[in-house]
């Protein structure tokens, strides 16, 4: 795609940045003089890769002209593969959302069927916005679970499956004969709020997926951190109730995720209208004549229904406990909490704000702001868009795939 | 003390290796030709910094002629400050130990009396083997608790006291007149682990110091996990009982320390001693005459006494559980325990290990080892030596202080 390393690394600049840069910018941040920088941008303009924006305005001296990545110059399809569902966008290269879709799919289904119905979604897209196949110029992928980049970006999910051990990037990059990034979605998350959402300029963060599963992307000193074989974040894992009867999927009893994840507190919601303590949770599954799921609880709290209030508020103290520990043992300046759970609402963030802060060394929360994602629900596709253009576009082999 | 970058790039890598290096391997390394290295190689010798070793056993080509750090090159000073005890050390350069010597000292004494302390014992130390102090080159220091680099290597214990914010740096460089390194003391540890124990070539680790506190040392990716403010592996104050009416001096209540920490075992012993389930513990207090400490723990579970064993037992699994979520936060190839709690001994570990393997991902333990340090109770130490060497001694002001 480009011709040496200094281009990649104007284009990976460009993209990282989001928007035009100045020449005089790009020229310190790549230790680049002006006449290197000026050819390798001209080249890079001829690929197609650059353009001239307009000028940076003038602080006096002689005004410096920005440059940045033209909307045409390629398209990135985004997957972010989850438990229940798929969510795809195809963006621009600087991970601006073109068109997106989503749909309900079972990742136990196994890879064939669950790839199948990703490209099936992607190619829609396309097709509906005009755009041919041959614009994509990366792939970025999202799954739940552990990534080892060792072992050819195999992905392992927590529970026993088909997918365990599967070549996922090959078989992907096969699809589309393109460049391809995969791994874990909340690590893809994580890169995404640090070059796109409340991340920016954080270099010791967490991001933490609160959705079907739990899982955290570790950002420390600007690099995420990974583990030996791509199983680092895996919080939803952590042990909270050693003698429980609650049994994991991953095999395991009394994980973290077996309480606060979808079908956790999916299942709570059911109890609490099976045995009448909740009457609005009653209510809700006689309208919509189909099992409860979080988005029920979260309305049910909402009209003040004292049961679902008790279930939310247990929920966010059980994880505000897990992330309490995360914090004592990883002292991140930042906790940034996206998925579909973090709709449980205020209430939810309100009780794990105060257990985070109660149960924690106090310096490391001294001045520890915990919020939600910038990006919203879209925050697995831009940064899966953002990692395929940082570590699959514009790379060389030597890349450093930990840079968040 | 060198000359330049290529220089201090040469002696940090024979500091780390601790062996004589062939000019073939740290040209390979250091990525410089045969002329530059020998060049520079000559003026280190002028500088008294290497010295020609013998020849590397020739595998048919040209035999390559090692170089390493003479033994007179200079000394460094190692200081291992704990809750309740000083150790320090002189060593050669490459961290071998040449003369060590302990004190008790209480960290709550605040800092100029337990730093005049340890300044007395390195004192004696250099007395005692006929040692000027103008040997000295550079210091190395570990503190039980939170280092923040950023605001001038300042130290912050956990438990509120004169320390919070102290320069510690500034102080021991001061009055060593040398460069000075000083971090969290498993940090430290944990570089000493990497350079010279059971660390060797593994990238992604965990060195947790089992003491008065309880501390870890998180190495990913070849480098030290630090935390926003310095406060990352504080293992010690992760709450494992919410409820708890044990208040930890943290200020918070319910933390592991409390439990496992020195402290908290020889409650545990003096308990069993006073309400009589502990026969071998109260004949051991009656013949000591002073109160039980961990150590009595240790030698009462050996004799097979029951109360003893079911305390080094819970204290075990406890632990465990705190280490079995670290393991599924960060997915480390390898955990190493030392301080003076690990002396429990046997069941001790056995628990350890067992209740990591079943509160793990199964991935994460396929090939997870859990050992003990093997440098010993001179981990400290032989960490904060080496540590000197590699951030303080021989280095430029841009060096990275977060590699292992």
């Amino acid at each position: 795609v480009v011709e040496n390393e200094t281009q990649a690394a104007i284009v990976r600049s460009l993209c990282r940045a989001g928007v035009p840069l100045s020449r005089q910018r790009l020229g310190s941040e790549l230790r680049l003089g002006r006449n290197t920088l000026g050819a390798e941008l001209r080249r890079l303009a001829e690929l197609g890769l650059v353009e001239e924006g307009d000028a940076e305005p003038s602080n006096g001296g002689r005004p410096s002209r920005r440059v940045r990545i033209p909307r045409d110059a390629g398209l990135i399809a985004a997957l972010d593969i989850g438990g229940s569902s798929i969510d795809v966008a195809v963006t621009t290269l600087t991970s601006e959302v073109i068109a997106a879709a989503s749909a309900p799919s079972l990742l136990a289904d196994g890879p064939e069927t669950v790839l199948s119905r990703a490209y099936t979604l992607v190619d829609e897209l396309l097709d509906e916005h005009g755009l041919g196949a041959d614009a994509i110029r990366a792939v970025g992928v999202g799954v739940p679970g552990p990534v080892w980049e060792q072992a050819g970006d195999t992905f392992s999910p927590p529970a026993p499956s088909r997918w365990d051990g599967y070549p996922i990037r090959a078989a992907v990059a096969e699809r589309f004969s393109t460049p391809t990034f995969v791994d874990n979605d909340a690590n893809v998350m994580a890169i995404g709020e640090h070059l796109r959402g409340a991340g920016r300029g954080v270099d010791d963060f967490l991001f933490v997926k609160l959705g079907m599963g739990i899982g955290a992307g570790i950002v420390s000193g600007g690099r995420l951190v990974r583990g030996a074989v791509g199983g680092a974040g895996e919080l939803g894992h952590v042990v909270v109730e050693p003698g429980s009867d609650v049994v994991c999927p991953c095999g395991n009893a009394g994980c973290l995720q077996a309480f606060v994840g979808g079908p956790g507190l999916a299942r709570a919601a059911e109890a609490a209208a099976d045995d009448g303590s909740s009457p609005e949770l009653r209510a809700i599954r006689e309208q919509k004549q189909a099992p409860l799921e979080p988005a029920d609880l979260a309305a049910a709290a909402t009209a003040a229904d004292p049961a679902a209030l008790a279930i939310v508020r247990a929920a966010g103290r059980r994880f505000g406990s897990a992330l309490a520990a995360t914090v004592s043992l990883l002292n991140p300046a930042l906790i940034v909490l996206g998925g579909g759970i973090v709709g449980l609402g205020d209430t939810f963030l309100a009780e794990i704000r105060t257990t985070v802060y109660r149960q924690s060394l106090p310096l490391a929360t001294r001045n520890l702001p915990i919020v939600r994602t910038e990006l919203g629900a879209g925050v697995g596709v831009i940064g899966a868009s953002a990692a395929a253009a940082q570590h699959a576009l514009f790379s060389v082999p030597t890349y450093d795939r930990t840079s968040a």
